[in-house]
């Protein structure tokens, strides 16, 4: 577990030894099921002394839940869990504060670590780089340490592929939008578009339907809730009476391009 | 090479033991690095009897390139090169009528390995449901045969990872568009988005770089070519000085959404 890790030697009290850091990872663990990792992360999770990952208090992260495959030993783990906001709005200053706080600190905890020469690997959900909360320790760590990011399979490609259906032909244009926009802002960036996934429904599913509907675009929706996982449920958004939204689930309008 | 293959038993000779049909896989390749390959793609490589591949005449198709870790056994191998039709454009009815039978063809070359019995891997470039050739013959053989689709890393995905950017922050926004569109609707299309991906950028390259440049988006955009193969390039399109892209290159405009 201390690999890596040099401590002060008898000889060089005065200067010592400099300490090679560690590696800071960001590994995308893929849409849920654990066939979906990628080689590469698969060996990052087998090597890296400290594995971390988020999740919300008193509950397991989805990321973790993937890793059991793999990660066996517990004494490797740094479970972090994001403060207590549900109550507050995302642009409210207490809550951007607050945020900020909890990724400094665990920022801080990573270095601690990095510093000391142990590779730290943070688990995230599909790809690291798309949304995640990988990207805010990412921004606070990387000019002082070496950085490798590997690339996942995204939730939305995990989605599609569970819903049996290509999300892009010939010239389709994608749009990806998160449903936490407002209803105004998700019709004006649906207007003509080809394609579309809405990220990060839960409570916003009742908004994000009615703006499909208004958009001529329900008939061709399909909702998809936590994709690839063991309890996945795939269903045309039509045909869902109920308007309950787990954070991991999406909608996807798949494209109608050319097909020769 | 023939498991699966059942042939007509001698006390059913008029009413023959029914064949178990083959499973058409759709196996997303990655971006291009082979350890970016799934676990799950890996064991379909290794398995299936029949590997199948897109590529231009007298070429290597890049799925195939990024197989080579995996594909040992030529006799398992079966190239699509595409008709010779890049002076036509794609909405011209006789470039459509030569892809149509291009694709016809080969669903029927591969009905007949998957009526015998034997699996057949389509090797589809990042992820097979996002913009991929394996649609067209998925299309053809979906209600006929079983089949399984491996998601994969996007070319994308790949791509920012390479250009070390995160490509969405919050509520972002990300528009994902094909070169081939006209500058008209680029324009339009990039118009008050966040975040953009343009792909298939080959030869129009220079229209896409004076739309980005009206839409304010130049000083933010990176040409990735090839990204994480071997070969690769990662540029800041302001400081690209020709105009040359290759058919596997995009171009990335990262999100500024929120960082608390
Ligand atoms: C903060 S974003 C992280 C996205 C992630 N980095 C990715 O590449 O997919 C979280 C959102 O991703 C979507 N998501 C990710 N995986 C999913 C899955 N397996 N099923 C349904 N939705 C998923 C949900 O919309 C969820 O609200
Ligand atoms: C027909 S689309 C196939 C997309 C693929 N199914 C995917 O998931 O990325 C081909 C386009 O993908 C993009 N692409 C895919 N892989 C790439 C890579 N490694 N580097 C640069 N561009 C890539 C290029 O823009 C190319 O023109």
């Amino acid at each position: 577990m201390e690999a890596g890790l040099v401590t002060e030697s008898l000889e060089t009290a005065e200067s010592p030894t400099p300490v090679t850091t560690g590696t800071l990872y960001g590994v995308g663990m893929g849409p849920g099921d654990p066939d979906y990792l990628t080689l590469k992360a698969l060996r990052v999770l087998e090597r890296a002394p400290v594995l971390v990952h988020f999740c919300k208090r008193g509950r397991r992260g989805n990321a973790r839940t993937i890793a059991d495959a793999v990660v066996r030993d517990p004494a490797r783990e740094m479970a972090l869990a994001y403060p207590y906001t549900t109550e507050l709005h995302p642009e409210d200053p207490a809550y951007v504060a607050a945020l900020a706080g909890f990724y400094d600190d665990a920022a801080g905890r990573l270095a601690d670590h990095l510093g000391a020469g142990r590779d730290v690997a943070i688990l995230s959900e599909g790809d690291p780089f798309f949304y995640g909360s990988f990207m805010h320790l990412w921004r606070r760590l990387k000019d002082r340490f070496p950085v490798e990011v590997v690339p996942g399979v995204t939730g939305m490609s995990g989605c599609w592929t569970r819903a049996a259906t290509p999300i892009t032909w010939g010239d389709d244009v994608l749009t990806v939008l998160p449903a936490t926009l407002s209803a105004a802002v998700l019709a004006e960036r649906l207007r003509g578009t080809d394609a579309a996934v809405v990220m990060k429904l839960g409570r916003h599913l009742p908004k994000v339907r009615a703006v499909l509907r208004e958009a001529g675009l329900l008939e061709r929706a399909v909702y998809v809730e936590r994709g690839t996982m063991a309890d996945e449920r795939v269903v045309p958004l039509a045909e869902k009476a109920d308007d309950e939204a787990p954070y991991f689930s999406m909608v996807l309008v798949p494209g109608q391009g050319r097909r020769p």
